[in-house]
């Protein structure tokens, strides 16, 4: 069924959910889902509700306008409007490692993502016969130091190209610049392979093993210029032993990676994720 | 601060969260907490609101009225309202095992729990020194078939002497009699040591032990009736091996169930536990 | 690196791990891992070592021999010898649910098992292009009420065909009749859906719904002739909120079956599992 | 029962489990617990052993000597003896904060915890009473720049007077010197109220709030010259939303601190960890 998608954020203010409420009320919405948060420190009101499109009193084109002009522009609202249909456009990029790319195709398969995977993009071509068993376009763009501006510069052209909204780096083991980050803010995610703020930059489950931790972690993060430092989406962890090898924390750590991964594309496609500051609300 | 909560439960209909909104907006209430739920299946509609009463335009003793003439009574709204000033009064029901006594005393001394505790009842006489040394009376009541029903009419009688809001069953390995559950609908909380549905009854470390499993748990609910099927508040579980013995079972499961009864029991006091038939509905 | 494991199984007696310990260092064996466990209620004892074949001064194809005459047979012991090369052969037997499989072949693909997979077995024809999209042969045969013995015997009969070691049942949604299961006893791994015993048969998320349960789980364990009783090699758990629909829990579900499935197959793999009774000792 | 437990560290060497294994079989030791751990990267070995005394061959008194003597010289072993009689003796140090004092004496009060607490040590006096109401001695020793050293070596004083054993830091604020540390090495126990390695030092609740994680943690480590550097024993995790305030995350974060810490207390009283280098084996 097609629903409607309202995402609100601003600074708290007396009569908001009234006025959204409202809005969403006399136009005869079927509300579904909804949810508020007021961020007592800063002072921030961030908010959600999903309703039913084909009771709504007004057309799907005009939402925006007639919202911003009754009820945004009144409140200085920043929001946005999504819908179900068309799907939204993910571009997965990955390097050698294959588990989080398998993770995200099998879920895209089964229909548990309402997402389109118009291609993947990649620094090394093994993974190549797995993405096109599943017809999805494969596209070997290797990086060097003295290539990469020009890779980069290729990559969004064919983001470009396929209208892609947003980017999954499914242990994709190259640094995006700040120009790239730019092109796609709050809308690519990350998956890193240690708890953050524990163990950033590269090697984290050697560090791990070095340190003799008892649990290691991944973190599914939106990426920003300072490298591992953004918003954080998700987090899980397992238990490790003083007997598992860096080898195995590797395997173990792979089995938390891919499904937080898939969790922290799963808040963004369904829009349960806004960013804070450098923090994220879940309306999970 | 002194604050208000507002919780309501009723049939979903259109425009419940606008009035419910516009009351708090016109009565000037600075709203710090808000959550909402629609059941798709039973088309219930929960909501929960909390704001401060300092600036708000009703006085705290006529809310209660002018909610219901003007929003409550039009909805057909299932409502009630808390005030954090008087707290509410909890008696706790003890046998002999004294983990979550402690745990929920180590609570109450460190103010982690905005609540009175006025009395303990036991059916047992050892737990007595350590209820003392806290300064909270302790009543003495075994129980044995013949005297039960005299026993738990003394108990409620206590209770009513202490004007007890909820009762915790902290380990009381008595069954509690239909007339007395009556007493108290949705207000006995109690933890019952294994994951439910698995190992309802007597002994469930034992039966864990010998089914194999390799996780245990605990259950936190309101009692009903029917033994170990009341609404499930808070579960938790951890991990046991081969090697455990039923006594490692008992120690270890008792880390779980402290912590989940206190949880249980924090849910209950700032009412984010509301009762939908035998389930609940948590706003956490 | 060629190693062999050796799992010992048999009553507990002094002197069974000097007398073990003396037979590897005798025979120049360089111990890996080594691992007992003695059961004080049954007073069984369990034992795995691991070590490398490159030293040690017995030929491969007369330890067996060797150490039966020198030390199984004094102590009556239950022992089994095991090799890393030639790898065991799993099948893998479906229905229309694809998660599972595609976590195991993820797996498979990157080397993180050990294994070879000559054939996947299914009732339904809709995962036919996954699988051979990885050149595994898949064969379809379907199951009525009237066919099913007819078809077990050619499972059966594939089965011996491709020289399977052990059976894996991938959300397979039919029960095996106890001539099958007895041809491969406590070598089918099955993925049970919920966190067992709660929940037993069909439709275990529905039933956790009903129930309004906070947790959900998944339970890996070895076929026996009793549905879901058999020996439980790993379950695991996640968390679920009143807001989840039974579309929801069986999503959130998938991920816990193919995480648990796969540690239960890399268990059996590394024969760090070993059967006592009804239950498991995991070596880990 | 009385048991012995023996604890070997050194280089791994061919026969080393042949030796031990003989020794205890030879003097008629029933072994109950035995476990080896062999790290591949540095060639350690490491064992623990735990037999029965009443029907054991050699003299409490000896064993020491005839072990020795007959195995230990021989491997170069640096192994220690440790029996169940007398309990192990345990200081506790406390700032303000209950709720790990709490815990533990919930343990030592139900008899989970095998040990004496002869005293307790406090930088203030506010727990004063609560330790006292389990008849423990508790000593006010508050710490100034000026002060520190000299009340050291008070505490120190007063610990070898009660002839402690090791000494658990239970949220106690203060740093201990190098000269104190020394004293009691790999003796020290510390909870760290985060997941170390992350946000080490003070204040790591609010460096969490400040960051957006969704996990938090806590640490428990043995105490070295290094802040919150030395070998980690135990970890948990607990999650945590966007909408936990500060106060919420020290609230939640205190369940898992003392769950951890009375982990970590018990695998240290039950002779299951070992040092290595900076980390640790926990034989679990």
């Amino acid at each position: 069924m097609e629903s409607a998608i309202l995402i609100i954020q601003c600074k708290d203010q007396k009569g908001i959910v009234a006025a959204v409420s409202q809005f969403l009320y006399f136009h005869n919405g079927n509300v579904q889902e909804v949810d508020q948060y007021i961020d007592s420190e800063t002072g921030d009101f961030f908010m959600r509700a999903k309703w039913e499109l084909k009771s709504f009193a007004i057309q799907k084109d005009h939402i925006q306008r007639v919202f911003s002009e009754t009820v945004g522009d009144k409140f200085e609202m920043n929001f946005t409007l999504h819908f179900n249909d068309p799907k939204p456009r993910m571009a997965i990029f990955v390097s050698k490692l294959s588990h989080c790319l398998f993770d995200i195709v099998s879920r895209y398969y089964s229909g548990q993502f309402d997402v389109e995977i118009p291609l993947v993009i990649s620094n090394h071509d093994s993974l190549k016969p797995v993405v096109e068993a599943f017809d999805i376009p494969f596209y070997h763009l290797p990086i060097t130091k003295e290539n990469k501006q020009a890779q980069e510069e290729k990559q969004l052209q064919l983001l470009k190209e396929y209208n892609v909204d947003f980017i999954v780096l499914a242990r994709y083991m190259q640094i995006l610049s700040p120009a790239f980050i730019a092109s796609y803010p709050h809308n690519i995610i990350n998956i890193h392979h240690s708890f953050l703020p524990a163990f950033v930059g590269a090697k984290p489950y050697h560090a791990a093993h070095k340190r003799g931790v008892k649990i290691i972690g991944a973190t599914g993060h939106y990426v920003t210029e300072e490298l591992d430092a953004g918003p954080i989406i998700e987090q899980d962890i397992a238990r490790v032993k003083h007997h598992n090898t860096i080898e195995e924390l590797v395997q173990i750590g792979q089995d938390v990676e891919k499904v937080v991964l898939s969790k922290a594309i799963k808040y963004h496609l369904t829009k349960k994720v806004m960013v804070m500051g450098n923090k994220t609300v879940i309306f999970n």
